[in-house]
Formats: C-alpha cells, structure tokens, sequence
C-alpha cells in the first residue's frame, strides 16, 4: 500500500492563491517589448533618463569595457573605478561629505538602518514609510515607534521617550505614496536637540528637486542627517546609494551585512546612472519640467499637486482602480494601481507619474485620457 | 553662551572605528581600473563568463535597446520581455516549473524565505549558512533552529521538535566558506518525511556542477525543494533567482516584500546573465575545466579538494592571512582573505578561487604563486 504523503507547502500555498484570487487581488507580471509603444505614466523614470542617447551609450560602453557583472562583492575585488567615480560624483551633487553605492535602493535602507542599530537602538519611524525601511526596522531588531505621518509633535514625543537609546529617526523627502514631503528642517531641528540621528531617504526627490530636498533645505552635512537615493527612478538605472559622513560610509563598509555580501552593482548600471547623473547637471529645466507637467496634471484633474512627481488619484475600491487602469491601458496609457496590501492605509489609488522624458504631444494626450478614465470610474 | 551639542552618533561611529583600527580588522575598498592586469583569484566569476565577447556584447545590446534601467518594480512597468526569457531559460536548464529574477542573490534569499515564513513557521538552519540566509531567516520572524553544519541527524531532531508548524529547512548546495557539498539527497527525503520544505541556495553549485547540484542528485522538481541561485557568480553578472513549482512563482510575486518594492533587474545585467547561460549550455566544458583546475590547486596545496570552486586555505591569525594576501597580490595575484566576523567559526582563511576565464599560463603562474605563499605563512 502506498500513501501520498503530505504536502502542506503545497496546500498552503494553494489555500493562500485561493483567498487572493477571492478577493479580486491576485497580481501578475505582464512583460513588456521592446518597441511597446503605450506611453508610461506608471514607472519611475522620472526624468527620462534611462531611454537618454547618452545614458545607454555609457551602459553599453561599460558592459564592453568591463563585463557583464562586477565579479564580486565589494570588499574582494568588485569595487570598480567605476564604482569609485560614481560615488564621488554622487556625494558632490547631493552635498555630501560621501557615498556608498549599492545594489539596489532595498538594499541601501537596510544598510544604513541594520549597520547602526541593533536591540540596544531606538528606531522611530515614519507610517508613511517604504516598504524597505519597515523591513530594515525589523530586521534590526531595533526598539520601534512608529509615528503618525508626518506629525513632528509625535516624533518629539518619542524622541522624549527614548533617552539613553541610540535614536534613529527615519523619513523620506517625498513619500511615495501621497507624494508629499517631509517637515524635514523640523525633524533635523529635533534630531539635533535630543541627539538622534535623521536619515532621509531621497527615492522620490533626487532629480525631481535637483539634488534632493535635504540639499535644498541646507541640511546636506547636517551632523544629524544622513541620506538615501536610488539610482533606478530619476537616474534611470539600477542601485541604490547612502550619503553622509565619511565616518558613516566606512561603518557601512565594515559592518553593514546588506552591503557586505552582496555582490557589487554590475558595470552597465553604475556607468547609466553616473551618465545620467552629469546629463541632469547639465539640465536642471528636466526638474523643472518635471514638477511643471504633475502640477498641470493635479490642475486638470481638480486635485492637490504633490511635491513630488507621481500624484495619487483615490479611488473608490481596488475593483474600480483596476478598471481604471485598464480603461488607460485600452487608450494607449500605462498607469499604475496601488491598493491592499501596498497601502499604509487601506485606500486603493490610480498612481500617475509625471516624467519629463515623455514628448510634449504624448503628455497632452496623456493628461487627456487620464482625467476622463478617473471622472468615469469614481 | 553657546554649547557645542551632543553627537551620540559620532562619538559612536568613532569608538566603533577605533575597535576595528586596534583589532587591525579595518577592511577598505580598494577600487580596481579597466586594464588592470593582475590575475583575479579572488571574485566569483568561476567560468570566465563576466568577461566573455558573447555576454559583453549581450549587455551592451540590451543597454541600447531597452535603455539603463528597467524603469520601475517588476509588478508595475518593470518586467521585460528580457526577463521572461531569462526566467524561462533558467527553469529550463534547472530542470525546474519556474523561475522568478530579482536584483540580487541577497534579494532572492530574503524573499523567499519571508515570503513563506512568519512567526508561525519553523525554520532549520545549517550553521554555515550565507549572510542573506540568516538576514532571511531573521527578517521572517520564525522560530529558527541552527543546526551543525551539515548533520543530518540533528536536521531529523529539529524535525521531529517541529510538529504542527510550517518548517523550512535551509542549505547551501556548495558552502561558500569550506567549499563542501550539502547531503541533499538525505535532506530532501528528510523533508518529504517531515512535510518540510528544502531551500537549497545554488550560488556555488550552478555552473561550477553544470545545472547545480539539486538538479544533478534529481531533485530538481521534488515537491519538498526550491532552489536560489545567483546570477552574479558563475554567470558574470547581477542578479538573483527563486527557482520551483509555479506556485511558489506567484507566491512570490504577491507576497514577496523584497522582489514587490524593488525596481526591476536592469536590462545590461539581464541580458549579460541569459547570454552567460547560453555560452555555459553550449559549453559544458567550462564546468568541468574549473573543477579540474581547483582539485589540481588543492593537490599542490596538499589540502583535501572542495566540491566548489572555492579553496579555502586556514591561516594561523587574522594578520597572517592578511599578509599572505599581500605577498600573493605582490606578485600579480588576487586572492581572497576571510576573516572574523565573515566567518562563521573564527578561522581566519585564504580565499582562493579557481576559474575557468584564466588562461593556462596565468592559470599555472597563480598556482605557483600560492603555493609559495601559504607555505611562508603557515
């Protein structure tokens, strides 16, 4: 007699898919082509500049020059010059003493966060906070409060609750989400009385605001603030970064287990994003173009503009966002679809992002098609 | 009266660096350029692929094509074509339903692992495990269990003690620090017995064992296993992979936080990575050339071959590994040195990798060199 013998991965799985599908939220990959031609209003490529002439001639150059990979990780022998240049560059745009280039921006959060905190820290968070950060939290094993959005009063509540305790307090310049900025003079203010440190995370105001809005408040170098940037949105290309003091930057090389045994960012994107970063020096009006067409998009459609570029559209449940989306897909349109469970708070959103790499008749057929798609399905 | 304020952070950063100046534990970057012309016996590029005409032309193509980045995460505007067709080969030459790219081998370990373990789950895992297992198994929040390395019998112990909750039981097919093969077969049955689920990292095996281990012991399809590889070692570029039954594809794709909020592998790597596997399946010599090559190094060493390309050689302290590294890299040779805390029983080692990309003469020189160097340090 043979049985078959238990599975309960398998059943587990299966039990999970089946509930997803239930509840109308089961999501899937849909690649792309190449010469796909709807227009994408969905990504991060904010300024453009992945699909920039210079940025793919200085990937593929690098990818011919040097490899296909960096060969190992960085404390062996995959830091590059490459590497080394692109860093340099980075912490002189951004103001910094330094930068640490890494392999993604997930990866640059969990970095700084798991490099400096540990049980004994105090971590206080942000509710708004990216998905990388909440998971860099955790995996520290920090003390953690998490704070109302944007509420500095809460954040000096906690930061009075946490003396004795290394403190870190983390924010981003520009959340993704409602695409509003941190009080961030307010939170360095406060890091500084009661001795914390702020780190910042620059995914969705580098490029939209030049050099990222902790350089334009004037608290690059602030002895209480560090930052974080990805390389894959404004930079069009892959990695992530932290920036601050050199002190920082040789911790992270020597503690930080993100950073350490992770092999180093391949030749092509360390070359894009420094390419793309001296094609955004020569042309700050990219970021003013940028910040132009999501205020005129927010105009159109009768709502508050963001700080940053992507505007958030609520809508009334997930089933309707995903109409939505799809009646922009039909048009020729790609918009994004945030909703359960990569919401902080519950509410189903059409995410639209502005880019300034989108030619000026595309844009207005583009706005065009959105305010009628989020008239029609609210 | 002014008052210079508190910098609790500093002064920490600080004292921590000074630890590590006093340990004589320091580690720093040492940036490589273009032309670099000493022979790396260091990184993980085991078959040469990195620098291979076929994958540089690959990325560069890509990188011209499809532009610096993917532009957004995987479930937004970020999936390729390009990566559908790396993941379809990769399951394809695995032997596997399916396969899942991410942005890094660290990636692919953290998400599999939380994306199917929670504070419910049990996880099992072997004492020499990889950083990014034991981030992984960390950031889950499951009871873990670290068991000896490679005892099977104490696996069957934390099985049996596993009643009742979901149980992972992580392995590496090759282990990084000694270089030794996992039991897979017994832990696989082990597994089936116990209704657990076998993680198997492939980062060491693929490539240097053709298709990886798993596939070899016929594991690769067994209800009880899924694979993790990396693109970034024999396949010379960046990258990680989940590799099983497809339910565990969309598993992930919904639930999986670290592929969910990460941009998408870039297009370069992506391509450098399916034309690296291309050369290797039309060239299964490449696998057997850098095993005969490390078995040939173990033997002039007079240490017991590992069944990875790695070769791990144990150096008295922490100071003579470093000046053996020195004298080797004196002489044109790149060798790697691990040392506390990257290793997980405090011996400090020479690192030495062999790799099918060097040419016999260089191949031979290095030999030589080695020899005379660990034998001076001992």
């Amino acid at each position: 007699m043979t049985s078959t013998p238990r599975n309960t991965w398998h059943d587990w799985l299966a039990a999970e898919a089946a509930k997803r599908e239930e509840a109308g939220l089961t999501r899937r990959l849909r690649p792309r082509a190449a010469d796909d031609s709807t227009i994408d209003l969905a990504g991060n490529d904010y300024l453009g500049l992945s699909r920039d002439p210079e940025v793919r001639r200085a990937a593929a150059d690098a990818a011919l020059t040097w490899g296909g990979g960096a060969g190992a990780s960085r404390l062996v022998t995959g830091t590059l010059d490459l590497h080394a240049q692109l860093e340099s560059e980075l912490a002189d745009y951004l103001g910094q003493p330094s930068a640490l280039v890494l392999s993604s921006g997930y990866a640059a959060n969990l970095a700084v966060v798991t490099a400096l905190a540990d049980r004994s820290a105090h971590i206080i968070s942000d509710a708004h906070i990216h998905a990388s950060l909440v998971d860099a939290a955790r995996l520290s094993r920090a003390r953690l409060t998490v704070v109302p959005h944007s509420d500095v009063d809460a954040v000096r509540a906690a930061l009075e609750a946490s003396e004795g305790e290394r403190t870190l307090v983390l924010a981003e310049s520009v959340y993704s989400v409602l695409g509003d900025a941190a009080p961030l003079a307010d939170l360095a203010e406060l890091c500084a009385t009661y001795d914390a440190l702020l780190v910042v995370d620059e995914a969705h105001g580098l490029g939209v605001h030049g050099p990222g809005l902790v350089a334009q408040a004037g608290l690059a170098g602030h002895p209480h603030v560090a930052v974080t940037a990805t390389l894959s949105k404004s930079l069009g290309s892959q990695g992530g970064a932290v920036l601050g003091p050199s002190a920082l930057r040789e911790h992270l090389v020597n503690r930080a287990r993100p950073f350490i045994f992770d092999t180093a960012l391949a030749p092509a994107p360390t070359a894009a994003a420094q390419a793309a970063l001296r094609v955004l020096r020569s042309r700050p009006g990219l970021s003013d173009l940028v910040r132009d067409r999501v205020r005129a998009l927010a105009d159109a459609l009768g709502v508050v503009a963001p700080d940053g570029a992507v505007l958030s559209i609520p809508m009334p449940s997930p089933q309707t966002a995903i109409a939505a989306q799809s009646a922009a897909f039909a048009d020729g349109i790609r918009v994004g679809c945030f909703r359960p469970p990569s919401v902080p708070d519950g509410i189903s959103r059409l995410r639209v992002t502005a880019s300034a790499g989108i030619v000026a008749a595309d844009w207005d057929r583009a706005v065009d098609v959105i305010v009628a798609v989020a008239k029609e399905h609210q």
